[in-house]
């Protein structure tokens, strides 16, 4: 990549910068800079190679399935709605299809976005899309070498009391059902608000 | 830190892991690993040092407080609820009343909390913390030398639509805001769900 540096960032200026550590997904850059106050400081950034995409699924039912996995990173398992990377030259859309049929084994006929969220802005760059996945069917589930997932399949209401009360906590998924909960409550055939509430109050204990 | 290799991690196992950089906020492991496939692979994981936390004040007449700021990672705006890093030996709690007042000059007499949500669970093991503060009366607003924010008060009801409709793309943010969005609808001084469905609809144009 070509840098032309000092490079203002808003109050921010980069003076400059080098590649500490590179694998297939991540770069993190080194770089000098001089902070919002005109104090010489440093900046670590995380550069994510690729595109983070989350889908939640739901049936005519008011159901959704969930993919369930060790975390390395945490060395905990985490339930969450199906997610993945979009390929090089691979669409986010066509990336939340693949996803969806390749942990889930579904097939959906709607794709809507849910929008963007950035995840970590402080360090990262990253950036996540996110879908809601309709007129589903069946396909055909097809695991990578490094996926060792469960999947089950719940009501779409018991997963949003799962990301009120903390039984999930990533935030791509926590972001995906609170949107659809908040905007759709009719996919969960509850009346919007009141069966949420005992969830939530139960989660701030 | 001592580490006891080989670490079974559910159905991976890591075989070797050294620090491939460091700074004062983050460590980069670049790790080797048997993947739950069998297979032989690396993994970078991001290991953040301190604790992420957001706090979102709310008043008595359903208005909170926005922070903007030029994210460096994004080198983009980003209007956000109060947050920071927990200092060494600071509770997440006492964090989040630190930066509310730091940051917006705001004292809060409640502070509950609204969960913990894992960021980016695929590369980093960063944990936020989410306050909602109550009981808001003035305190001295003290700005880091690294900081060069705005501060906007606005309705809730207006923060949780930009949170909807991408305005707002901070996971914490969202989050936080889509919480008490759902579980305390009656802060917002709204009926639960309906009127935030136009906002949401906008969202997914």
């Amino acid at each position: 990549m070509s840098i032309n540096l000092p490079d203002q960032r808003g109050p921010w200026l980069r003076t400059s910068t080098q590649i500490a550590y590179e694998n297939p997904w991540i770069q993190i850059h080194h770089e000098e800079v001089i902070t919002p106050g005109g104090t010489q400081g440093i900046y670590g950034v995380v550069h994510f190679k690729g595109r983070a995409v989350g889908v939640l699924p739901v049936d005519e039912q008011g159901n959704t399935w969930l993919v369930g996995q060790t975390r390395y990173t945490l060395n905990s398992f985490s339930w969450e709605i199906p997610e993945g990377g979009a390929h090089a030259g691979e669409t986010t859309l066509d990336c939340a299809r693949r996803e969806l049929e390749e942990e889930v084994g579904l097939c959906a006929s709607s794709i809507e976005p849910l929008g963007q969220i950035h995840l970590s802005n402080s360090i990262t760059d990253e950036l996540a899309s996110l879908y809601l996945a309709r007129g589903l069917s069946q396909g055909q589930q097809k695991l990578d070498a490094t996926e060792d997932i469960q999947v089950k399949k719940i009501p779409l209401k018991d997963a949003v009391a799962m990301a009120l009360n903390g039984e999930i906590t990533d935030a791509i998924s926590v972001v995906a059902l609170l949107k659809v909960a908040l905007t759709m409550p009719e996919l969960m055939g509850v009346e919007a608000g009141t069966p949420l509430k005992a969830a939530a109050f139960s989660a701030v204990v």
